[in-house]
């Protein structure tokens, strides 16, 4: 739908829910504590230029679409032209909205097969652009317990046979976003290899949302445009503000051969005609000052501490926990708490009517003071049970975050 | 349609047409010249703080609803409320954007009247929503000779004949654009009165783009969303890039009752999910400072004398021009130099197959050195005609660049 009975996103919703306890804030993926100077810094230098003021061309500032190019050059092995396959967004939210207007189209039911969990706003911009969303869930190895002990964000899988069977002649496009959120699934080079062949034999587009390239612990990030004939068929979404710790920038980018990008563009001129101008260059100083600096190493450091802090957390009071090889969220296995929700406790209608996971991180920061996102906000109605039992929390928060997190959960032992 | 044959919009287009010849670009609606240092200052200011630099609510920071509401709340003589009655978006396209994806339904066949010249966003966004745009020309009041003459904006006139013919039982939107971008005409509260009678016979909601509201030359601006029983039914349109001369920021709003506005921030929310943070912030700050400064008084004055100085420069070379009330464009009437172009004057394709206004404006850049914007790109083909013979010049632009342009323009005496 293209908004909720209450008329508020989830993320809205549940910062509501959150500050009308004081609770410490889990939930939204945001950073809580500053970006470091030499981003900010660069962004302030770039409003002192007039022409950093101005309308940017609707492809993107010159010097962004170039550092873009450049880093993907490097992944792909060979260089890719700033000029026809990049362009700039309003975030990579607009770039994902833009790739399924230019590709889509109303009337024609073309189909788009979004993988589940699948990032809330995937379903209302699919839709908006005419197309019609077929999910494939993914699904936890045969064998693992969640409920009572850490798995590996590897144990969800795509069952190959449930992808085969979605497809129909109908379908345009597959969605693929790895890091993954909400599970930290980085996907393989053998996994991407066979849902590249699928996409290869269905001849279908492949958006690749990778806006958590850089955060991945102790395993390699797969571009699949980088596999071979994959560059021809994929368009690949990354975010500024994911990169940097800015998501209030509102700067991402697309990539991809001209064929893809042309028209991509072109419905980016007409949604929003160009991204903002300062933080453009800034994003693009700041990607040419990390390029020497260091910053992707330590900001990945700072990010594994952080998950192992939050997960031995969550073990002290006995919750298990999907271990995530990448991105910065935490599923948490809560059933252990539906337990304890008393059977007359009173829920708002906003939350009854969304289900059994609403109810259980609605319950869960009321009475703990600690706020996660209900995971089945990222499901159709067809697999929502798969998720009932998690709350997702970020970890891309302060330690004193953290701390004031794992005292307050206290009371759950 | 929803790109040119060659990809490339108006405004990139004739942005590189002017730059193939290092022309004086008077072609797009940019300022050549800096901020305030005020208003600067103030972004730079907003970067500082780590809230600024995160995700703003999808309604925007409360701090930028408060000053728009404020603003409004002047004019309309009561106070509104900015937690309901008030959206911050990415830019007012995208702003008319997001109303018309809140109140057009794909395959409904809804109907959206816009009055030409109609700004050359308009078409794409309603056809993207779904809607089909019916065109309404102003018209040169009888009696007005304006291929020798000057005359006013006022003497385009809408017929309010001709806009009741328009309606049919499909219609669900009129769109107004007052100050007018490209005529400068800035709409008569009867004007506005007779246009919301006819809302209000057919029950239809009004889209009132009203972006040049803080430019006009002796004339006052007047919402129609402050006329009697028009508040209901209007949602107006505002933007931060030409309040404050930075076009490159991307800070636009929409405001309206709540019952209007609750689905235009749903689709915003959906479109780019919120406006980039520390820029909603700088203009929060900017409009606080604005309101005691004297800014706009000041700013008014400059753009009047350099609309004053443009229109001495076409009148000296013998053009003459619409002078506008308002906005900072000039339409000049160049049929004079069409009798120049030789027969032979070899035209690129991506030029001809746009017809003769291209044409004209094509051959002015190439050979004076001077670019405008062909305004028949703002006309359905079935009214091109009546603007075959104008080029639209921008004014928000350096003394010194207009002086360059006055003595290029010395080769057309
Ligand atoms: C659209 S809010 C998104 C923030 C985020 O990416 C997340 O928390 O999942
Ligand atoms: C979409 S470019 C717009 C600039 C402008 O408003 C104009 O020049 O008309």
């Amino acid at each position: 739908p293209m908004y909720s009975a209450t008329g508020l996103d989830v993320w809205t919703m549940m910062n509501q829910v959150a500050a009308s306890v004081g609770a410490v804030n889990l939930g939204q993926g945001f950073m809580s504590y500053p970006p470091k100077d030499f981003i900010r810094q660069a962004a302030q230098d770039a409003l002192v230029e007039n022409t950093h003021n101005q309308y940017a061309p609707p492809r993107g500032r010159p010097g962004l679409l170039e550092q873009v190019a450049v880093r993907f050059s490097e992944r792909l092995g060979r260089d890719i032209d700033s000029g026809s396959e990049v362009s700039v967004h309003a975030g990579a939210n607009e770039a994902l909205l833009s790739v399924f207007t230019a590709f889509l189209e109303h009337g024609q039911d073309h189909e788009v097969i979004l993988m589940e969990p699948a990032f809330d706003q995937y379903t209302p911009n699919v839709a908006m652009a005419g197309g019609i969303p077929v999910y494939v869930p993914l699904r936890v190895r045969d064998g693992c317990d969640a409920a009572t002990h850490d798995i590996s964000s590897d144990d969800w899988r795509l069952d190959m046979a449930e992808l085969e069977a979605a497809i129909t002649p109908k379908t345009r496009i597959i969605v693929l976003n790895t890091p993954h959120n909400p599970i930290g699934k980085v996907f393989t080079r053998d996994e991407l290899a066979l849902i590249g062949a699928v996409a290869e034999c269905h001849n279908l587009l492949i958006v690749a949302d990778e806006v958590y390239e850089h955060l991945t612990f102790g395993r390699n990030h797969v571009s699949i445009a980088t596999l071979p004939r994959m560059w021809e068929r994929t368009v690949t979404v990354g975010s500024a503000g994911k990169l940097f710790g800015v998501t209030g920038w509102r700067v991402g980018w697309a990539v991809g051969p001209a064929a893809l990008i042309r028209p991509t563009l072109a419905a980016h001129t007409r949604i929003v005609f160009t991204s903002n101008t300062p933080l453009q260059e800034g994003v693009a100083s700041a990607l040419r000052q990390a390029a020497h600096n260091g910053f992707f190493t330590i900001q990945c450091e700072e990010y594994l501490r952080r998950r192992n802090r939050l997960i031995a957390i969550f073990a002290d009071i006995g919750l298990p926990c999907v271990v995530p090889d990448g991105a910065y969220y935490l599923l948490v296995n809560a059933s252990a708490v539906r337990a304890r929700i008393p059977t007359d406790y009173a829920f708002p209608d906003f939350i009854t009517e969304r289900g059994a996971n609403f109810k259980l991180v609605y319950f869960f920061i009321k009475e703990f003071g600690v706020s996660g996102i209900p995971p089945t906000e990222f499901y159709s109605d067809a697999h929502k049970d798969l998720a009932n039992d998690y709350i997702r929390f970020a970890f891309c928060k302060t330690e004193e975050g953290l701390e004031a997190a794992a005292e307050r959960l206290q009371t759950l032992k």
